[in-house]
């Protein structure tokens, strides 16, 4: 079984609560428009009593673009803290309704489930204010042979490094993946998370990682560059295999002396592009690990990623392949 | 501050998990679709582990008129129970963010928090099954002097007849409502629950309540008639108030010797039925409990209720007047 499992994801399993605001509520809490901010448990009810009524659904970065690749047909597990609350359970049963073999069973945790208060603008802009909760909890020991397995990618979220033990068990995934032949994708998250994490992830990307998933300003974030042609010169230092997704302008696959551009498809109207970056790494990630050229998983990165801006929410859903041009 | 209440609202307090299904799936648990089922706590998790992914917000008839009441701009309070768990939480929270004053906290119950499951068609119809679990818990000590207070109306839901001091409490209701000179209104909750409860309601509707709402199915069980043109006739033995909804045929409003015929709006595309009813009953006890003649409060329903279809998610939202003729 667990040999065939195609994509591992290791990353915070947070359940979203979002919520329709005005400007006037950005201001009152001090979020600057656009931005991911972690608060604790007392400031999450805080902000929680100060929104209107919310929908919630399962979230978390690299969890999205793990329920995205079954969504695909491609086999993959996970790996995340979630407390045996209903939000956790909540969390689990989404998961596992697509398939994912979900590696941790929620367990009793200090905290309860992590949420992601997600306040949309007028103008579809998301901000979020994230309580980790449970999150905080994920572990060295969570991570070992028997959870991790021989998948042929494990995909560690950036935002993993925030959480105490996040760095050592990121690690420790990366001996696993070295001992049983799979490859390390890095997700970077956002520009703020590198900048908080810099020196691990370079630490990392030398010394195990061997993909690189990154935004424009993620990268630039990494590399200290400011440009993206000053990137791509900073790139020929490496021979890791860098994905980067520059939003209207397409994306970017280097990889060595091989680098693929990437047109992004033009859409008449963009819904939400919560997920965008996600939708791509799973739609990318499945063409890689199912024997396509880094140009045919470009495409079909940029294909999901224009399905996802299309409709409301940042999971990818099942049959999205259906109209793909074989 | 209990006397300005304008509309209370005494239901079944549920949780919405959504989720897309094929007709497959309906088949497989043999629910007819469109069909409201109530399922115990065992079957719940057995559907809820062949559902796919969902989306969770509150729901729940009455609870909806009474979320859309408020967002009107009108004073609204609340009782139903829940337990005090996350879904208890959720729904807690998004009544008193809309300002509904809500009368019963979240407390130890037997049961979770109720759920309904939504299962959403390919042409968008919705088949129900609903877990009562924490509702079945409102006792008649809940409606007391103190928690109902003098509201201008007190709104009944018919499915409180489903759990067990149902009727005592609803009896208690109008007890109060009599003391107090409110008005009582039922809503009829679908025809299956006419079925489950026809003696009950008729001897309510004889006995204290003054207002019934109800789409054409629902009062042609109530009044064991084969078509509405029946109904009107056996309506002259009444001197209750009946706002009654006829989906794309508009509504009728009776009252004694005054009937008032409105007209629906046409629209272009429909999006979503739910909660078509419910936006009526808030539209049209907001005219009403303000003052309005039957006419005006027939057409505000009227205008909620087409705004509700137009949107995705049962409940009208704030702002919904904006563009109202005034």
């Amino acid at each position: 079984m667990t040999e065939s499992i195609r994509l591992l994801g290791i990353s915070n399993a947070i359940v979203d609560v979002l919520s329709h605001v005005d400007d006037e509520f950005l201001d009152q809490i001090g979020a600057p428009p656009g931005s991911m901010t972690l608060i604790d448990e007392n400031r999450a009810h805080e902000i929680y009593d100060m929104m209107g009524p919310s929908t919630e659904m399962s979230g978390g970065s690299v969890a999205n673009t793990v329920a995205g690749f079954a969504n695909l047909g491609g086999r993959a597990a996970y790996i995340g803290r979630v407390n045996d609350d209903q939000l956790g359970e909540i969390f689990t049963h989404d998961m596992r309704s697509l398939g994912v073999d979900v590696r941790l069973k929620p367990t009793a945790a200090k905290s309860p489930t992590a949420r992601c208060h997600v306040l949309i603008s007028k103008d579809g802009q998301r901000t979020m204010q994230t309580y980790l909760g449970a999150c905080t909890e994920l572990s060295v020991s969570d991570v070992n042979e028997e959870t991790v397995g021989a998948p042929a990618v494990i995909l560690l979220e950036g935002y993993v490094w925030d959480i105490a033990e996040g760095r050592a068990l990121a690690e420790r995934a990366i001996e696993i993946a070295e001992m049983n032949n799979s490859k390390v994708a890095l997700s970077l998250s956002d520009s703020f998370c590198v900048e908080r994490h810099r020196d691990a992830y370079l630490y990392a990307v030398k010394n195990g990682v061997d993909i690189v998933v990154a935004d424009e300003d993620e990268i630039n974030a990494l590399l200290q560059t400011e440009s993206f042609d000053e990137t791509m010169r900073a790139l020929k230092d490496y021979d890791n295999l860098f994905a980067m997704t520059r939003s209207e302008k397409g994306s970017v696959i280097v990889h060595g002396n091989e680098t693929v551009v990437q047109e992004a498809t033009p859409v008449d109207t963009i819904v939400d592009t919560t997920g965008a970056g996600d939708a791509y790494t799973a739609g990318f990630l499945y063409g890689w690990t199912h024997g396509r050229s880094l140009e045919e998983s470009a495409k079909l990165g940029t294909y999901c990623a224009t399905t996802v801006i299309q409709q409301v929410g940042g999971r990818i859903e099942r049959g999205v392949l259906d109209d793909y041009p074989s």
